[in-house]
Formats: C-alpha cells, sequence, structure tokens
C-alpha cells in the first residue's frame, strides 16, 4: 500500500525521551499496533537535564488502527501536534464509568476543552476523568461516579506529562535490578534523611505508612522522635501498629514479646486484646491520652503534637480500635482527601498499605519504600508506582539510624 | 519457708503432654512464675497414640502468685482436681468487654457452671466467652458484645484442650525448620490431595482461599477444575482474585499479560478496570453469569455450581466489584458465618486473607497453606494458628500437579 | 571554548540502538565525562527486527578526556570511524595481567590486528585479551597468564558486538521488574521445554547446573529422564547434588527424609556420610555403577548415558566424593573446557555454581535461571549476566511440569 | 510375648531431659523402632536450671531391634546403666571409615575404653573417631584417614552430652519461628555487643566468618573498627570480601558502586579484577600492606592487628587474591586448625562460609549468624547448628548498631 494513501498524524514528543525511554517505547508502540513511521525532526538534549524533542509521523492501514495506536502514544506522552477537544458521555448509573471511558494513569494530564488545555485536578490513576460544568476537569474513582456525570471517554483531547524518572537519580540505573539487598545503606539512609530534612525546612508535608514491623523490631521511640521534631506531619496505618504501640505502652510488649529484652511473656498473646479493650472502654485513642491512661508511643506523639492519622481496617483485625475505619472505601475517601499537598512519602514495612497508598498518590510525590522482604518493592513497582526507590533493609537499624543522621544534619 | 505453710493446689494433665512438650511447658510457667511444684503421679502413653498422664501439686508463696500460676497454667489445658464454676461479669458498654475478661485460644474449651463442664461454641480466639441464660456458652468477638452480655472473667472454671500437634504428622518434627523450601513436594502435594479427596469422600466441606497469583501464574484452569469436581465447598479470597479471573475471561490477560504467551499488551493494565466497570454496568458478578456477559473462569464456576464465595474488600481495591463487601467487620462475621462447618483450608497465594481465616478457624480445623514467601507461613505460625501445615512452593505448578494427583486417586 | 578547535572523534553504533538503550546509554557516558555530541546520522528501523544506526560526534576539552571517553563507549559498541590497531604488552610476572590491561566482557568482541578485525577466542568476562604469534587472540584468566604474554591494553584497537537482549523476547519488558513471582509460569515452562526441544533436534548441547535441592525435594527421576531422553549433555554440580543422589539411591533418602513419604529417618543424618564412604571404599561413581553399587539415579544415568559431569568441590563439603575437583581454579579450567559449544544452558537450584558458570559463558548462550528465591536471579544479573532469564518458582513443581511438557511435544 | 522372655536394657539420660525435649524423643525412638519402655525412675528438676534424670527399661523383640534402638537413642545422651568398651576396626584404605562407622555428631562425646570414658578431642560433626595408641581418641574427617587407622564402630561404647539448648535463652522459644523478620533488633544486637564485650574480657577468641555484602552495604569501617578495637581475633572469608574490600580501598567503589554516594561509576566494574590484578603484581596482601600499597579497609586492619585471616576459594572467584587458598580440603584443614579454641562465632551475610563453619564447630561454641535472607538461617538449622542464633536483619545498619552499642558498654 502507497504510504501517502494511508491515514497518517503527526505526533510530537518532548522531555528525557531517549534516555527515559520514551521514544523506543513510542516507536515499538506503532509497529507492534500494526503502523509505521518516521522520524521527521529529532533534537537530542547535550546534558541529562537538558529536554529532548522528536517529530514522528504515524500511518497505519485504516482509521481505526490509527486511532488505536493514537490512544496507546498518547500514554507515553505523545501529542497529535493537530489536536481535537477531548469527548466525553453521561455515566448511566451510579458508580460506573461509561463502556468507554478514558482510564486515567498517575502522571500529570490534561484534557482540551474548548480548544484550551486544562489540567485535570486529583490526579490518580485508575480512574476516569470528569467533565464539570465550569470548564475544569478531575479525576473520580468508580465508585463516587453518579449517573450524569459527564466522563471523558477516548484518548482524543487528553495528553499526559510523564514523569522523568532519570532526573534526580545519581547515574543511570538501567543496568540494575532495582531491589537488589547489596547496595550501599549509609548513603541511602542519608539520602532519605536529607528528603525529611528538606521538606520540612520548606513547609512541605511528609506521610508515614508504616505496619506493625515498626513496633515488634523495637522502633516505636526512633518514630516517635521523627513525630516530636516534625519530620513526620501525616501518618497512615492499620489497626495493627497502633494496637501493638499501645500495646507496648501499656504492657511493654507486642505480640507478647517484651521488647526491652526479647523475653517472651507468659499470656502476653492477649496483651494486645487487652490494650484494645481498654482503649474502647475509655472511648478510643484520643480520649485515653487526654484521660491519662496513654502516655506515650506513636500514637499518642501523634495526639500531642496535631499528626492527623488515618487508621484503615482490614478483615485480619483484632478488635479494632475505634478510631479505625472499617470500610474499606470510606478509608480510601479519607485518604485521598488526607494526602492531597504530600509532598514525601515514606513507607516502612507494610505491604498492604504501601500498595494502597501508591495506588492514590500523583506520580511527582516521591516515595521511599523500606522493607526488609523485597518482593514488597517489586509489587509497588509492578503496580505502576515508578517513582518508588525502593531500599531493602530493616526496619529497626533502619529507623535508628535515620535519627542519628537527621540529629546530625546542618538544619537536622 | 516450709512447703507445707505454702498455698498449693493439685491439677492435672492428659494427652500428649511429654512428647507435645506440655508437661515441659507447664512445668515452666510454674517455676517461671515463682512457684515450685512435684510430679506426685506421671504415667506415660507407650505409643505415639496413647495418652499421658501427670498430677503435679503447684506451690506457691502466697495466693496471688499461686492463681496467675493456675490462670497461665490453665492455657495450656492443665487443670485444677478441685474446680469451681466460671466466673462471670456484665459488659458494662456496647463492644468491650469487662477488664478482666478471658480471652480465648482457638482449641476447644469448657466452661464449668453449676457443676458442669459445658463445651463452648463457635470457638475462636482472641475473643470473650459469653453465658447465655439456657446454661450455654459461645465465643464473641469485642465489637459484637452488647452492654449486659455475661462475659466470663479470669480463668478459673475455664480449661481448654489442646489439639495434639503430633497426632497426624509423619514423623516427630521438632528439628525441623517448618518452612524449608527443601523438602519432598511431591509427597506433600499428594497429602494435600488426598485430603481433598477424603473431605469430599465424607460429605465434609473444604475452603479455598485464594490470591490473585493464582490468576497471574497461570493457574485458573486448575482451581476451575477443582471447583467443578466439587472439591471445593467454598470460597474467600478478595476483589483482586474475583477481578484477575474476570479480566482474563474477557480479556485474556491479568494485570495486562496475555496468560497463553506471557507477552504484555499494550494498555492492557486498563483491562482489570474495564473489567470491574463491565460487571458494575451489568449489575454484579451473578447478574453477568445470568445474562452470558461472563462464561468462564473461576467466577463463572462458582456461580454454575452454587460454590458460595465471599469477596472481602481491602483498602487496595480497585473498583472494586460490587459483591466485594467493603466494611472490614462485616466480612468477618460474613466469613465466621460461612465457614461454620469447615473441614479443610487450602490456603494459597495470600497473606492477608489467610492471616484473616486464621484466627477465625478453631485448631482442629486442618490448614494448608501454600505460598512461595516463607514469610508468609512464618507469619501465620507467629500468630497462632499452629494447626497449618505450610508448604513453601509455587502457585502454578502446584495445583496443575495437585489435579494430575487428583485425577489418578482412586476416589479422585 | 570554541568546538571546532576541541579534539573530536566520529564514532558509529548499529543495531537496536534505540530500544536496547545503546545510544541513551552512549550519550550519557559522553556527557558525563564532560565531552559533548552531534547526533550526525540517525536511521531508525522501522520494525523491532530492524537494525537502526547513528553517527555521532564527540568533542572533548583535550585528548585525555577524549580517549577515556571513547574507551568507556567502546564497551556499549560503539567504535571509531576511523580505527588503529590495538596495543599490547608483555606480561612481567606469571599469574599477572600488565596494569593498563583491557579487561573483557562476556560479549563478542574483536581486536585490530595489522588493519584486520580479529575475533577474540573463547570469549569470556573478567579476562584479558592474549595475542598469539599466529595473529589470532583469546581471551585468558588471570591466573593462566605466564611471563611474556602479550596482553591487550587500553581500548584502541578493541570493539564488541552487544548481544542484541530485545530480538529474541516476547514483547518489550523495560517496565517489568525481571524476577516477580506473579507471571504465568506454564508460559515460561513451555517454553524452556521448546528449547531444549529444538537444542536436541539441531544436534546442540545442553548444559544443566544443578544443586541438592533438585533431590531434596523429590524431582530425581524427572532429572534422570531428561538426562535419558537426551535433553542434557553436560552436567555441573557440586559435591551436595552427587551425594544426596546417591543417598537417595542407597538410603531412599536426602539429608536424612524419606522422599517417598516426607519421614524423617533416624538416624537419617548419618546417610549422606554412609554413602560417601561406600562410594570411597569403591573407588568412585563410575566404578560404583560397573559394580552393580549404584544402579539408580542422577549419576547412575550420568555414567550409563555418557553425559559428562563435573562436580566442583567447596568448602561445605562432607567427604567428598573421589570424582569432585576441589581445587576452585582446576574446577574453573575444567568448566570452561568443557562448557565450549553448549548452547543451552539451565540452571536449577543452586546459587553458587550458577554464578561460577555464568561468569564463564560467553553472552551468546541462553540461560535459564530456575530457583525459589528471588534473590539468586537478582545475584546473576548484578553480576553481569544479562542474558539470563529468571523464573522465580519451585524446582520440583518445575521439573515434574517441564517433564509432561516435554511428552506433549511433537519432537520431544 | 511376655515381657520378661524379651531382652532388655537399662539406660540412663540426665540433664534437661524434659524441656530439652530428650525424653520425649527418645521414648518415640523406643516405639518406633518397635521397643517398648517403663520408665522406671524419673527425677525433674525444679527450676529450669536444675538437672533431671530418667532411668527407662528398654525392651525389644530380639537383640538386632534392641541394639538398633540403643544405637539410635545413644545420640541423644542415652546411656546404658552397663557399658562395655567402644569397639573398632582398622581402616582397610586411605580416606575411607570402615563400612560400620560410628559417624560423629558436634556434641561433647566420650568413648569407653578398657573401663574408663575418655573424651574425644577435636569434636566435629560428621567424622570418625580415631582410637591412638595412648589410650585416647580424636575426630577425623573422611579424607584424612589413612589405612590402618583404629575406627570407632557401632554405638557401643560410646556416649554423647548433648548441649543444653535452654539454658542460656532468655525464655523458652518453643512456640516461636527461629527466624522471623519481627522481632526487636535492638535488644539482639546489644546480645551481640554483650557477648563480644565478654569474649574480649575473658581473653577469649571471637572468630568472624563473613561475605562481601559487608562491603557492597558499605560496612567496612564499621568492621575495621571491630578488628581495631580488639573485639575479632580471627576472619574467615573467601575472595570476594578480600576483593572489595581492596576494590574499595584503592577505588573508592564495591563492584562499581561508590559506596560514598551510591553513584555507578562507568567501568567500574573492572574495578574489582584491577583490585586483583595490582595485588597480584606486588605479591600478595600483606606484601602490599608493606609496600604501602593498600592503606585502609578489612584486610588492612587484619595484617597491621595480627589477626590471622583465612580465604576460601570457590569456584566462582575472579582472579583469585594470592592469599586465597583454593583447594577446598585444605581450605578446611586450616580453617580446623584455626578454629580450635574460638569462643564465640559471628556469621555475618553469607551462606556458604557460615555452612561451612557451621560444620567444623563443636556445638558449645556459640553461634550467631545474620543474614537479611531468611534461608541462610533456616539452612544453618537444617543441617545441624542446633546452637545458632539467626537474627534475621541487614548488615550494613547492624554493624553501625553493634559498634555503637560497643562504644556505651562499660568495657566496650
Amino acid at each position: 500500500m502507497d504510504r501517502e494513501q494511508q491515514p497518517f498524524e503527526d505526533i510530537e514528543v518532548r522531555g528525557h525521551i531517549i534516555d527515559s525511554l520514551l521514544l523506543p517505547k513510542i516507536l515499538d508502540v506503532i509497529t507492534t499496533g500494526g503502523g509505521s513511521f518516521s522520524i521527521d525532526e529529532i533534537a537530542v538534549g547535550q546534558s541529562r537535564h537538558d529536554s529532548s524533542y522528536a517529530r514522528v509521523r504515524i500511518s497505519a492501514d485504516d482509521d481505526e488502527q490509527l486511532n488505536e495506536i493514537l490512544r496507546q502514544v498518547s500514554d507515553h506522552g505523545a501529542t497529535p501536534i493537530a489536536a481535537a477537544d477531548c469527548r466525553w458521555e453521561a455515566a448511566s448509573i451510579d458508580g460506573a464509568f461509561p463502556e468507554a471511558f478514558y482510564s486515567t494513569t498517575n502522571q500529570r494530564t490534561e484534557v482540551r476543552l474548548s480548544n484550551t488545555w486544562v489540567e485535570v485536578r486529583l490526579q490518580e490513576m485508575d480512574c476516569g476523568i470528569v467533565i464539570d460544568g465550569a470548564g475544569g476537569a478531575e479525576c473520580r474513582p468508580m465508585t463516587d461516579i453518579r449517573r450524569g456525570d459527564q466522563v471523558v471517554v477516548g484518548h482524543l483531547g487528553v495528553r499526559v506529562f510523564p514523569q522523568d524518572r532519570s532526573t534526580d537519580r545519581g547515574g543511570f540505573e538501567f543496568m540494575n535490578s532495582a531491589v537488589s539487598t547489596e547496595k550501599p545503606k549509609g548513603v541511602a539512609i542519608r539520602q532519605v534523611a536529607e528528603q525529611l530534612t528538606a521538606t520540612r525546612a520548606s513547609g512541605g508535608r511528609t506521610l508515614l505508612v508504616g505496619g506493625p514491623a515498626i513496633v515488634h523490631t523495637g522502633s516505636v521511640e526512633a518514630l516517635c522522635e521523627l513525630i516530636r521534631e516534625g519530620y513526620i506531619n501525616l501518618l497512615f496505618a492499620g489497626n495493627a501498629l497502633a494496637t501493638h504501640d499501645i500495646e507496648h505502652a501499656l504492657f511493654g510488649t507486642s505480640l507478647g514479646v517484651r521488647l526491652d529484652c526479647g523475653d517472651i511473656v507468659e499470656a502476653g498473646h492477649e496483651h494486645h486484646l487487652r490494650a484494645i479493650n481498654r482503649i474502647r472502654l475509655v472511648g478510643g485513642i484520643r480520649a485515653a491520652v487526654e484521660a491519662g491512661a496513654l502516655t506515650s508511643g506513636i500514637m499518642y506523639e501523634c495526639v500531642q503534637h496535631d499528626v492527623p492519622f488515618l487508621l484503615a481496617g482490614s478483615i485480619r483485625d483484632d478488635g479494632p480500635l475505634p478510631e479505625v475505619v472499617t470500610d474499606a472505601l470510606e478509608a480510601q475517601r479519607q485518604m485521598r482527601s488526607l494526602s492531597q499537598g504530600v509532598d514525601f512519602c515514606l513507607m516502612v514495612a507494610t505491604t498492604l498499605h504501601s500498595v494502597a497508598v501508591g495506588n492514590l498518590l500523583p506520580a511527582w510525590v516521591r516515595v521511599v519504600c523500606v522493607d526488609i522482604n523485597p518482593s514488597t518493592v517489586i509489587k509497588l513497582n509492578d503496580r505502576g508506582s515508578f517513582q518508588t526507590v525502593g531500599i531493602v533493609t530493616d526496619v529497626a537499624p533502619f529507623l535508628t539510624a535515620l535519627v542519628a543522621d537527621l540529629r546530625q544534619l546542618p538544619d537536622g
């Protein structure tokens, strides 16, 4: 078939399109989709910080094929040079998108409305985009859709701006498995310390997502210091972290193990249940602090230093504590709302909560995930949280070293 | 101090008290608690299947110390020879036990009411025991307590019958780490096959608790066969297993990976969301099967073969599917109710759901936990699900081999 | 500084330079090294199988900087358009290279001698290149260097041809962690079966590198069938695999565990030592087979089917068996020699031997590494064995499924 | 059959026979072996530190069965009350035991010679016992046997004294998986610090067995301090630890990664090879230190502080360094000889060397094994190194915290 007779479209793509693999990926999408291409212009930035540019003509056998290819390359930031407005349809029922809905990424996204590119608010992956009457657009999860909501369909008039993965890394890391245990850890810990300090200094907000191993491994005091010193501005956890923290405050144990000497206490496995019961009797964590019944620990410091916390329920919870939000959708809504404006997120020793929060955060929030089990970090990356830097290490000495580093930093 | 002047109590303990470590543990509790003992009678069974018996006099410095020791040894099945009725108090508020509540184990338990030992119904760990007006007793979780419920307090008049761990094992396993990857796997798989066959043959019920890796690793058809052949009578899972199963039925992918060839499909990461949306548009999984919109897969087979399923929600869910129970407490209630009468439980590739179900089952339900990650099995054991046999292996070849074994068994 | 006054060199690079990341990497090396570049010509292949081409001018501040950059980009396959002969120096002592020696990769390499590009023989990573009198060149390890050997120094006149990583993969895998446990396993196993069949059909040679978990997990018979059917032409292992295989043949146990029922045999931990002792008394494995003292198992099949085996010693060995090569350097020499001409290498459940063999094989030998522990695969990749495809799965059901697949393949 | 007509033997067993599981195990051995028993006397110690005693009559159907049972129970420390001298046979060839050889454990063992119990020297598991002319006995590995050596056969006249496992633990640990990552780490680290301090204070010797992850993770300086301060008196490692330590000293990198900032250095993967080559050119590690060519790092500190080191070769070694002992049997011999008199052994981040050293040490040497991968600890225990306490943690922060703890201890 003569190329001139084929339908075609010119697209352009900007950024670190070569070293961040965008251009190769786009070219692959085109040929995999049955199309062909010519690179009509290419300008490669001289340094790692310079942006590159490419203009590519995509040809396909027919319009359908071409549209499918355009749909796919748009996820990689390629935008047709002659763009059209986005299209939308009204939701036919509550709680579901129209069949052809545009499915969002966690990258910065714009939709074209009346010939103007408008930034989509509340960016979050796996949502739809709802157009409001005032010319705005925002991400909305499936369950929050109401009948009649105007939901963007197809890829036309939607463009995404992939976050550069390479910009702030200390060297190209293509060839390296992201999750090796054999990496210099002191450096990674110091970088986390610097990030915490910088975020605090600039008035930014840091979210800690933590699992109960923080308590089991004896790191309560380290986290308490982070809270007291203002490094942590928001805490997401589950019933287990709060319960064992309170068990530790009341009984000195975590899961029945004394944290000061490692001994197993007889009947200590009941302690966490007795701790929950006592908090329920007194009316909740905040009430317990105010009543003087809870005088130390992570939850205590959160209450004392006005650090908001969200305890999300799960089916393995005992009790749970009164503050636990047991409905998963309600917990997601509160996490969404609370995490607006977070600049840095430190995930420590929890797969469930890390994946859940990773799903909600936009790509430009820097995330560090610390776990002794490499599979947690692999899982986060598999699910699209590319901005995550994984540190495979043990939570207790990690937090101890982090606190020590923070004390030595000039602004720490 | 003269021993005769000390307070003392005679206890007795029966069962595999030596090889199941009960007696050593009881003696240790006594001396650790400050008491002393004399073994006044000991009869050791000749064979592994014979029961042993010991009568032990416990002496302590004062009554308080003695009671504390008696409280602790009672968890190991030691009962005072001269027993008293159990004691109880009324709950002062909804959703909490009296402070001194007796905290249950998952072992068979009796309470003494009006000089008669009564078996506690609905045995479950980490609950309280509520006495009803009709002379009965049952386990009840903290959140289901209502003001005025009569809740057992203290250990007096409560006795437990620890499940023998050694009885049905093929040899003593003291010296072996429970979770080694280096064990003969064919044997373990065959034993699971025999258990499934025996349970089906005797009219028993088997519960499968499964994670999405069943789908990701390409094992849908193996599990479908288990359901069709009547080996699985109940399914507990999360939104992810059902979603990726339906994604696979509708698109041939799981998390965007084609399961027939391993290729990654462009835009395939959207498939699971489109699958959920389509099911929501049609009104649910059952409705989709009835409408002919879902014609294969695990969820399809469950609907077709009247296998009840419970999909419990979590904060990392997308969607979720309409059948998902998003409230954790409600999901626990339904799991409790559905799992009554389960004889065998096979847990495959899910930490969250395995721990949750392990918390609910009584100790006499045989549990096999299959996971490629040893830490899942370690976690189950750490939390008290001692009856769990762990198999560290890969889910896909495990299920394939299991199905092949079942086909070859005489009653399979 | 004016660019025209700077020293510069034109290089060219061919192949899948964009999607295999070569070009981005080369450009990064240039700018990181302080140089600058212009892409003077670029031709991008239309399909994944077409080769691309780029001509790049590298400028630097001075000659030293330029040479350093050229040295580095040469490892990525970039060659100066105007090339010079390679340079060499004589080794000053036995067992060491000249200080400035060129350190080899495992990629196909050529050196320029008298204006002609000559392929380097015995390609192996971390060696030097020795020039012989007859105009040839070959890789030689440090310890085999003799005083006076002519060893290539510097990067001038050396060019490498990086193996295309993308060519034979079923789809781009950029975005995916290489070692996830959550991948369709049936597909991967079928591909291994096809590779074994194709290698056998074409008269190629397959090397199996195996660890003792093959025996411990009950997979002896599966491997025996692979040997009998001619799929395995060479076996590298350690004392442990052979010992436990023979223990199994003589006593029915592995590490004292009966492989037919999983029971632990009393005093069974001595079996492996008694097995070794008996083989030593009879004069070795081959002698034991010939004497009728060893009549089944992996080692038996190797002897019966003339499959050469190398058992390399390690410091954790008991015994060892008489055939074990206890000197590491001698074992490496024999592995090097035996592995010449190997087309396919299957590594199963051994980190030590997998890394050792991975170090010796050239990049064009396809390697599949099977281990239940993701860290083994990560380790192989970290050390530069990029051609390795990792399958994180359990060895026993893997081998069972592999044998079943082979039986069903048309030429299997 | 009437019991009185059966052959029988009275045995006795002493120690923590109940809580260390000896008695249950012995009773199980008897019934599993087809015999029966009566406990004719039992005296249980009051406290955890008191010894217990039992006298048991073993009956069997015939003498052969009785002897087999006696053979087995003797490994658990049970000795016939009427004992006979041990028996021995001369080895028929070099390098092999007589077929019926007694296979040693790593527990303290005595043999009866001329009616006197004689302690076996050089206790080591998986060896034979050789009787010398002077009335002594010692363990000897299979390969060191010479024709004519008098080797103990059978179990008669041999008794072992199982190491009490419970004595110095801080509480019973029956119910706990030994290798959980969820334990208080600060406590464990402090206990290691106390052990190091106590060993140094008492003039004892501490052996460190280490892997290259000590260098890769940036912990060189911490280990150097341990050496300088006299906490480490002996180092066992492989070529990799020494090589990367020297790479770090010469180039600032480990495996090409800069340890001060985590950046990957271009061509840095060659550094370790250049480091080895340079050391070979100068004649070895010691020569390099003396020549001023190596001025920092672990190996430097060993040379400067007269800490003997053994570098054992393996087949994955590059180079290797001149000091590396490449023959596995010779390396074992040197490890055996050097480790005589070691009181405490700290194993850090190496499976191969840990298992090798674990095989050589008698049961009364206290061993702590630190690894981020639980499977290493599981492997050590599976192979019989019961005295090992495993700490699943990350080596870099572990060593940092250990050094900090040591600085704060009164005698640290």
